[in-house]
């Protein structure tokens, strides 16, 4: 008989999510049926879009929405032998049976060597939401000036690097020296702790006198008051994320974009990253590929236990990883 | 000897136009060199657009920018006879010598019984606004709720037949019951007079429960607060004008609409028309040939008078007209 952990919303989120906020709970698993497979989860994301969402898409006491790299420990399912790994989106659990139809294993060209958290992370959902979010909508030409904030997070880290092997000039935002260094080290031309920086809008403007070409948004707020202004004629934003507002009951007011859209006549798109599910497969493969060439470097930030979980979670809204934020069970 | 009267900004406009920003000065022209042709402005434009770009492309003292219908009555360059009618870019000017470069002589299919002044709006700069921002930036789909403010402007009323003749749904805003009388004349499904609506959102959802497809922005500020919340997923907003917020010398503040563009998964771009001026000649001939079959309407808010004209411009802004606004010399 397998206990399964879980850890649920007990109350949605009055501003920043806080510790109880969050209760753990266990239940007993039945036993497996015939084509069902019991998995136990060995690495779990925490990821910004959990924040907007749980108010979407959750109801008080429901389990903390999520994915997770699980491990086949028993199966009634010959397409799922013991043993194999797949990426499930069973939320924050330890513990799990599926039908096998929403489990995604691992592609079979994973090697060995290559953590297999990359699969929430860099060869995963947020590579994925890196690679199409600024391939398609920013469309970044050789010699295009990038901007990118959240630069050292999960995905902000690979739109980066993706701009550098687009022939682009790239610079990024982010909020500790540690993080401008990481920046620097894969490959950044430009990076700034914005913490640091007397005015944002100086910080932009040393970095690319020229002003930007394509700005992928993961903060809003502030920071685009100070980055749209500095977009050149034809600009293109993609809007990935707005992490400084989830926590705002009320959306707070700033300057009109508008008139900027129009005179630079911009272009602003957001998008949520299932909207290229049918090409998943591609950018998972090229993604997979560019890491094992090295031109993709990542770093990811774990934090050991599954009860540190809501902690961990708390931390990535605050900025505390650098890289992608993983809870290894 | 032919004296050519202009009027020039005497000052930057400092919010609304005044009469006092506007000086009439008169110009002995010199005799026509070979090559050269005269031209008379029959009838002026007066747009938008004018405010705004005074701004930025005006020192204090220059004649207003702006174009014209022009009738050649002097020709020493055999390509412009005595008597041939062109739009021209010169400004708020009663007379003009030009070598013809910049010149375009009305479309050799335009049928006497046309009003000439339309070159300046359905067939011309606003129709093509119309033509290719609404278009090329909505991408309209037959069955798409389709939003216009200014809807009884020059670029506005194209908007919504054109959206009409690709089988959509159009809901348009203006600012009387006149213009509201206009508006259903020419086809559109729902039409409110803004300023008689207790609330905008209302109207808005009244107009369409399922919300919009397609939103043609010409005003901004508040009325954008009220219609980007109601986009559907997926929604193309057009950003053509800003009307609301041209006389502001600061932008002002409202909602930001970046949580919206991302969950909505909504794309928004701003245009200048010229960016198809490639294109131009395509656009003129389809929107003719919509005229001259009856299936795109016009009205015109004719100003008499070239002395009228800064008071046609000023009522022009505070939206005294129904379709396009001209002055007829």
């Amino acid at each position: 008989m397998v206990v399964s952990k879980s850890w649920t919303m007990v109350k949605h989120f009055d501003g920043e999510p806080k510790p109880e906020d969050f209760k753990l709970i266990e239940k007993e698993l039945p036993p497996l049926q015939d084509g069902e497979i019991l998995l136990e989860s060995v690495f779990l994301s925490v990821d910004p879009y959990m924040r907007p969402y749980s108010g979407r898409l959750m109801k008080e006491g429901d389990v903390m929405i999520g994915s997770q790299v699980g491990r086949v420990i028993e199966s009634k399912n010959s397409a799922f032998p013991v043993g194999v790994y797949c990426v499930a989106n069973m939320g924050w659990t330890t513990h799990f049976i599926s039908n096998g139809k929403e489990l995604n294993p691992l592609p079979s060209e994973w090697p060995e060597s290559l953590p297999r958290s990359l699969a929430l992370g860099t060869v995963g959902m947020p590579g994925l939401t890196a690679y199409f979010g600024f391939l398609e909508i920013c469309n970044p030409k050789e010699g295009d000036v990038v901007l990118v904030n959240c630069a050292a997070g999960a995905v902000g880290s690979i739109v980066g690097q993706i701009a550098k092997l687009k022939g682009c000039k790239v610079v990024g935002s982010a909020g500790s020296d540690d993080k401008i260094q990481f920046l620097k080290d894969i490959g950044f031309d430009e990076a700034f702790n914005y913490k640091k920086v007397g005015s944002l809008e100086e910080a932009l403007k040393k970095a690319s006198p020229e002003g930007y070409d394509c700005y992928f948004e993961n903060v809003g707020g502030k920071f685009s008051d100070a980055a749209v202004p500095q977009m050149k004629d034809f600009g293109r934003i993609s809007v990935c994320g707005v992490i400084s507002m989830y926590n705002d009951a009320v959306p707070p007011s700033g300057p009109y974009i508008q008139p900027l859209i129009l005179f630079k006549q911009l272009r602003m798109e957001g998008f949520i990253v299932t909207r290229w599910k049918d090409r998943f497969v591609e950018g998972q493969k090229q993604l997979l590929q560019w890491v094992l060439e090295g031109k993709v470097k990542y770093r990811e930030h774990i934090t050991k236990g599954f009860e540190n979980m809501p902690k961990g979670f708390m931390g990535m809204l605050k900025g505390e990883n650098t890289g992608k934020a993983i809870i290894q069970v």
